[in-house]
């Protein structure tokens, strides 16, 4: 399977064979998180981020060294060209003559596919506008599958903002690939869009909505908590409303399952209460160094 | 030709020789853009950014990196001990223990070159005040080059902000090293400045200046478009009157030479149409990827 | 002496042993700033900067540098997860799987010490709220040593914010290690704290206090001047009453000893006039550059 010189736009683009093939190139990577490893010695990846971001920028960046490679780039578009005026596709064809693949988080979707119509180097969405994030969410597969052996058979909740997270959206995509019991709790107003709902049925998939959890904590294998991002309200007081909705906490567990697992793709603001933290469901922290390892599986994939 | 540790304040310190030995090893450096090299493997460069910069700041760590060398710095001086105050000359005295070479860009063009009087490690002037961008100037005479191989004997237009711009002056201090006809195109102002004219005039450079392009531009074998700089001037009103005077597009070049080619230091920002991106006449792409040999050739010849 | 894995968060952890065999290692070091070295090849560290730093952060990028190694990290919290309200103990455990070792600066001096009982990599204050600065106050024990020989036996007068500033009780604490005799000279409102003046005097610190530097001047072996900084001062018209009330200048330095040496952690803001910068006094600008060896010293120590 060749994923050399390939973008990651979307995780509708990827095959379950390609991602399983991903995955396991992940597992292999994990030994090089100690050793270190040559194998991207010559190769240089632009980190360019038009949004904050610490994980996704700083774990990109962290893969890059573990092979043996370079970073440049910017996290901060004020202090950037962008800040006189200049078009992303501009950037991306100045850019692509300094680096070997460009990782770009941008607010506008439409802007980063434009992108790749012109750039001679392969590039990496590293979640844009409020459609994608598909390295999220193979890593949010892969640490499923690493923590529970299979994706295949689960009954997987997911919780929060459905409607603006762009988390959630590529992972349901990414589970569509598995034959998965989908539960999707949140608020009236933050309910997963009517279209990616029909997407997913096209393919297949089971898919129960409820607006408590308590009704269904008891029947997770997975509970995947996500963020209510202020930031992507388009009026506040929409925000003002549901925040704070859910805390999960050692209270909430009870009713779950011994071997219910917790992720959260971080940074969280009180959706999962810290005295989850020390329980046997609590996953988060390990799902953030699977991003690692599965982010070295595809810049090696791309880049050599 | 030894340029160890030499400092490189201004195009006006380069002999015409000079200039051909950098655009020599810029040439040379082309195949290590693809395979690096180790060239400066223990090498440090500071990059020292007191304003917003991508491209330059960017080519000088990807320039660093495909030779081997590190880089360390700062993009923005918000973040900095200049925040606390700190003169130009005590930054730079402490930063040379930790680099091998410093790269400034400054508001202040005089601090620049009181710093070379302190630092023990050679400086690289990046944009310094509405002085001088040498290293610009040289990617730009290179870009040239490379296009129409040569210099001597060509019809240069040089259009846009002609007072304010850094870009242009160095740009027509390194033309002057050779024999060519300089056409300036202007509004009345926006003119380049006198004493720059009667620099050139004893340089023995031939000038035109007109403040419409239509009239010239059937005559041009190139033609340099700058980006009118909001930040450089100090009345706004004068601004708004000149933004938008300028905007190349297929129509405007139509009565051009048929090998007559395009640049800019870009960013754009409405200079140039983007439907002249596809004509035969652009090559503000490729000049950006000249600039990043010029500066692995510069960093080579100052640090080893 | 084991230093491999170890957190690095007060000086009064370390005793003189310790900080005898840190010096000796960074001795050590200074063949490596101009060879560099492969000893930490594979390692990366994270620089973690919630407050402004210039000379703290570059001189661990640096050291991380001449010894192979490979940095990441941010350096303005606004662009951070911090910004969507993440805690530190939670940006710890994720920044954990990206790096071998973490410097932090941080406004609150307990977030720090709550990390490190959750990193399972060693974790370097790098200044935290008004408490400790412990490397600052290795580097400034080293640049005595190097610069007089010993420390024992000196008189050491330290002069400037004794209140707020956090690099002078490091160093107090430090210097309270060998037999010296302490000098403090401030102004009434910023005298050191009476509960580190306690700590000193059981250690069996000799120390005398004053407000006026003339009338021990002519006593001094070492003069160590601090910045008074504005941003310690929980009210401004505070600031505003000692800025200024010390200026060091040749004229101060008359009736000094001829083999006075002055230091200053930098940034100055006025404190030492530029006057002083030539006179056989001045050391600051070495005691930088012995920063980066004590700071390549400690990498090695606590990353191999």
């Amino acid at each position: 399977m060749d994923f050399s010189g390939r973008n990651i736009m979307s995780i509708q683009d990827f095959s379950r064979d390609e991602l399983e093939h991903i995955f396991k190139v992940a597992s292999d990577m994990e030994k090089f998180v100690k050793t270190g490893s040559d194998i991207l010695k010559n190769k240089i990846l632009a980190n360019l981020f038009f949004e904050p971001s610490t994980r996704t920028r700083l774990s990109f960046v962290s893969a890059m060294y573990r092979l043996g490679g370079k970073v440049l780039g910017f996290d901060d578009p004020k202090m950037s060209s962008k800040a006189k005026g200049e078009t992303l596709v501009d950037t991306i064809r100045v850019i692509e003559s300094y680096a070997d693949a460009i990782v770009i988080r941008h607010t506008i979707e439409g802007s980063v596919t434009l992108a790749t119509e012109y750039s001679n180097v392969p590039i990496i969405n590293a979640g844009s506008g409020t459609l994608g994030h598909p390295t999220q969410a193979m890593l949010d597969l892969f640490s499923i599958l690493r923590e529970k052996n299979t994706i295949d058979g689960l009954t997987i909740g997911i919780l929060g903002d459905l409607k603006y997270g762009r988390t959630v959206k590529s992972l349901a995509y990414g589970l569509a690939n598995y034959d998965v019991q989908l539960v999707f709790v949140a608020p009236e107003q933050l309910r997963m869009r009517r279209d990616v709902l029909e997407d997913l049925s096209e393919e297949g998939t089971s898919i129960r909505e409820v607006s408590d959890l308590d009704e269904v904590i008891s029947d997770l294998d997975v509970l995947y908590v996500t963020r209510i991002q202020e930031e992507r309200f388009p009026d506040p007081s929409e925000y003002e409303k549901v925040k704070g909705y859910f805390c999960i906490n050692r209270r909430t567990l009870k009713p779950a399952k011994d071997d219910l697992i917790v992720f959260h793709p971080l940074p969280r603001v009180g959706e999962i209460s810290t005295d989850v933290d020390s329980t046997k469901h609590a996953r988060y922290f390990q799902q953030s160094s699977y991003g690692l390892l599965v982010r070295m599986a595809l810049l090696s994939l791309i880049l050599s």
